[in-house]
């Protein structure tokens, strides 16, 4: 089993708020104390994770002064230094306080929109001194539970007047941030605005600074609407937007489980690994960033559980890295995916240099078709799916 | 009751494979035998629809040579002149013929998307010469069971290829034509490419002529994700995309059940019905294009109960209509309006001129601002609410 | 809109803790300040309701002594005393207290679950003293998140065992009460046990005292499965099981959403009223027990919002029950009915005296019948289902 | 591999209609030509199947009379006697023929019900001739869309009625079969009755004959509700009702996929066959009958791909067979679920002899239980379940 032990080679992250959860839930208590940052850092890092992210109350309790502010995060900081944990990704808590309870850059009261604003510039500033290099905005209040509530196109207005703003923030400071948003379809509004993966991304091609705004989709925010999360993040890739990602497990629509990653739809976690580290031009990595853990521990377990489930989320990653490679690396998948036509769809449509009007005058492509003999042919995906359940299993 | 009769300024449309659907399903034989294009055409007219639509293949059976369909599109637009019926929209079947079972645009087989682009080529043409404006790309087979199978990332490209060779084309002939991208989830593939509204409008920002390319969204499609429809649409609109729109009712995260518009969510269809008709900037509507509705009649039905059903739908529709104005113009509802902060959500959070060097100094924004003060204030949502459910069952 | 003033003659109810949520959830902190249940038993009675019910915590603090809740019990029922409201039903708070995090009475750890009976039993007293008919067991930690981690058939076992432990309790001491099960499928566990009314009346089935043990089932948790709640209490009626009920509002397969009743699937709701005051033998109610509102008022709400939508609740139903005696008295109603053939299902299928062997022998059952004559009438459906809308909405 | 090739002792069975499927489905024409039942026998015992089954159609086109049944009939028991392979399941097909577009047993008219009965009975004098165990009875017609059009408690009437008379049929008949109801929520109906395991469950307490009817679940129709199918096949066996099983694929709540065995959640598929195998009293099977595969062949694939599909339902069973028996005898699982409890949920909670009074006698149940400190002890639960996916993943 030692084969499967991460190093931070590995980019594995967690959140403080994940390993931290207090396990309290809409029906229950707190079943666990909290935990101090400095002890997650040096647990994770003693596990062999590489970083650690965390919103701005996680670290700072609400309403800090800058005194106190200054002495956690040197308290914080020295405990990085100690272990050699990094800080790739920061975010911002705009959903505790009932401040939020109608949303922050979306709120209907225009001085809780202001608030929220310079919420996160404070805390840009100390994402930048960590040397963060993503900030994620997940807008779990941003929504509605009433339809006539809610003018959701000037909703849409000022969420990007919000982003704009802050990015401008970010290059006037020359902070070497990117942005990444965080879909989810609900919990806690009834209907979360940019609901998936889709509606963000194109919701980002019409900010200011798109450029430097990308996603942070999360594996159970799509799979609490049932849709394929493998081909959300094959379409963020496509769009160049994979700008960080949070890995769990979920069972399909119903409350948000942020459960261990692969502890759920265990199919497309391999699905998602096999993309993440295989899908690059070369067959190498599609995406470098972190492999960051946004779950949370049962609220059944104790504090040597939430450790073991830390270690799990890595080590299931890291099993589901080994078979997808050994997938990929199977002759007799190439062959069935050459017999597939999988690579085929690489090939344009129209030759090079060919026009609609060639394609018109190409009488084979319609004219002299066989429509009836293309439809005969079988297209072996049955056997595809097959070799990667048993790539899967670990049978091959 | 004659309050309600629908005519042809209500703009409502109807396609030919709804009414003519002969209620085969995945168990069961049809139970109705098929409708003749000119009846419906007819039938459609006494009723007060405005606009008829089609799939090619529901109009010219396919592999008609071109004398066939030209003598069938003769009769058939002969019914048009003698009705008025116009025809608003027209789309292209790439799902029935088995040529397309892995896809049209996408499939592996490069011989079958270049028969596909074909197909639509040839129905442009006919698009036109019935004068319709509006195109409908419904991609239902483009997708995949088996995530191995389908290169995503490939099959986007394809996709993308495609309707820029198509839309090529259209501005080639100069044909007037817009398009106009129907999202589904799932149904007839297990994971259907751009599977929202969402996903859609952003794969459209990639297009070469994306301002010729805009949404169809569809009630029950957006609801198989259980996905708020009224919120879709307002981003569509957001956009500049609502392009054309298919009306229905589902009852959530099952089979597409095309149902009556207004007998799934029927709540829903009020908020529906508000925004398109009093979305505009003044109050009036948002959209100005057919109300079309896809839908089946139940399976249970004979002839008279399609005909009925046809009628429920615009029925509906007008009592919503009807509802709707009633709400917006209830003095009540506009002081919960605006003690619920409704229209301040299009004041820019922002003052003119401001920019984050002015939000940073400004200390009532984040130093002075009371958060536990603001946050004690009820935003009446509920009281909204409940004057929305009181408008929609007339009892105001 | 005085029509629809209640009175306690309607038999309206709430939980303490439905007013009293003090709007906690899982990303946020609590939004309004906990409610003195004296001060609810007077709001709730000037609202016109009949009934209040609660949990043990609800009003006796967790780990009160005799004496601190003797002392609350008399101050809440001299409040009872003053305002003439009932206490209708009781149940037990087991599942916020960290103790039963794994479940109570199927608690893998034996002491937990003996410690929950005497909960129970203590409880049930108190009940018993404040002249509760329906004793409510919501097992919503009895569940699992981990297959390997419960045997699901011990569980059942267990939660067997405990229920016929507390019925003899209960028939020991005389207490002329009942127990109502409410299923859930999941929230606050991954899964919980008894899922669905149909899983919870098989399991009733199977108690020693089965004949005093039913059903409290609630809108929002069978919608949470996506199934019809109507079909749910219909069948839960027709085992004779409906001893109490759950009103609110849900939005399909998501979290909990406990929205006000009718604010969710509205139709589902009219079909619900429909049954309840006109599905008895003779048109008149089917259930006389109470119209027992589980829901939770928004979190954007301040404690005016949550007395107007406890009012909502109400009003809402007395609209609905106007809307279904209205539907049931229109003579058109009646002859969609009959001509849809739906008072023929009460006929059985074989005539007085007849047996399989009769059946047999009449060949106009199967050697002459006209399946394809049979198949070929129109079922009228489509037409219920309009009327049944334009009822609704109060548009006939 | 050849550890995992199927033999008759694994009881494996396919139904004719799942690789003979034409791959027709609401969008799309037949991929497939239709199989021959004679050849299907032939190929599935060549694989190292077991079992066949039936509906009557599948075999007997609908509307044969006498003597060409008997042909059929012949020519199939000669298959099957050549070939070895038995027939342990037959059903009827209550639900192609638009006769049955209402239902069958709960179709409003009665004549149809009445055929529907004798075309059962026909159907069980076949089943029994060819030495059948169990009769499948699926009700996908029995439902409603529309809730007013379908009287739920009169439909349970007629469904009780149907099946007492077919069992009364049986039993004088001395048949030795027995029923099993399948269930399922939706589709082709919008809402079937009988939606789940659990209503099926509680429908089957109420029947004359309720020792011969129990359930056939489909691990599928349980997951279009997003229900845990290993709960549910553990709730059917604390029943005693476990009389059949369909094994199959999907992905959650969406229309009925029907995939191979495995290949939707792989992790309850690993579940269940581990409590079917390892769930009986002495660790050995819980269940011995047939392991049934109800699925359908990709649309995509074409015969070859059809047996192949049907091979990999087998060997991905007997993978998780393997995987499951691994799991089992690991001692350290042994350990963990020790340390988890999960046995001392067989222990009775009142002790041999105990009851209530003692239970309350009792001090160190509740006056000295020391609910902080139980709840402080971890429950080990996360541990489980990385065992569990490891040993899946052929990891340990």
């Amino acid at each position: 089993m030692s084969d499967y032990l991460p190093t931070p080679g590995d980019k594995f992250s967690f959140g403080l708020w994940t390993v931290g959860w207090p396990a309290r839930d809409p029906f229950g208590a707190a079943t666990r104390p909290p935990l101090d940052p400095v002890e997650t850092v040096h647990r994770l890092a003693d596990l062999g994770a590489y970083g650690v992210s965390f919103h701005d109350d996680d670290l700072v309790p609400f309403g800090s002064d800058d005194g106190e502010r200054a002495a956690v995060v040197s308290r914080f900081r020295k405990a990085l230094d100690e272990t050699g944990l990094v800080v790739p990704m920061v975010t911002t808590n705009l959903f505790t306080h009932p401040v939020f309870k109608d949303g922050a850059f979306t709120a209907n009261d225009r001085a809780v929109r202001r608030y929220a604003l310079r919420k996160v510039m404070r805390n840009l500033d100390l994402a930048a001194e960590l040397g963060a290099e993503t900030y994620v905005f997940w807008g779990g209040r941003e929504g509605s539970e009433v339809d006539s509530a809610k003018d959701i196109r000037a909703a849409l207005d000022r969420f990007r007047e919000g982003l704009d703003v802050l990015a401008s923030y970010v290059i006037d400071c020359e902070y070497g941030i990117r942005f990444a948003l965080e879909p989810k379809p609900n919990e806690p509004r009834g209907d979360i605005l940019l609901p998936t993966v889709g509606h963000a991304l194109a919701f980002i091609s019409t900010l200011e600074h798109e450029e430097m705004v990308g996603l942070n989709p999360e594996v159970g925010h799509e799979q609490m609407s049932n849709l394929n999360f493998v081909h959300a993040v094959a379409q963020t890739l496509w769009h160049g937007k994979l700008f960080h990602i949070d890995l769990n497990g979920q069972h399909g629509p119903k409350f948000d489980q942020d459960l261990v990653f692969g502890h759920g739809d265990l199919i497309s976690a391999f699905g998602l690994v096999d993309l993440l580290e295989h899908g690059g031009p070369d067959g190498g990595p599609a995406y470098d960033g972190p492999r960051h853990f946004d779950y949370k521990p049962l609220r059944t377990e104790d504090i040597d559980g939430v450790w073991q489930s830390a270690a799990a989320n890595m080590r299931t990653y890291l099993l589901l890295k080994e078979r997808a490679a050994a997938f990929r690396s199977d002759p007799e998948v190439q062959e069935a995916l050459a017999a597939s036509g999988v690579p085929d769809l690489s090939t344009p449509t129209l030759a090079e240099g060919e026009t609609f009007s060639s394609l018109v005058a190409d009488k084979t492509a319609y004219e002299q078709f066989d429509a009836d003999g293309a439809a005969s042919r079988g297209c072996g995906f049955g056997r595809l799916d097959q070799l990667a359940i048993e790539h899967l299993l670990g049978a091959r």
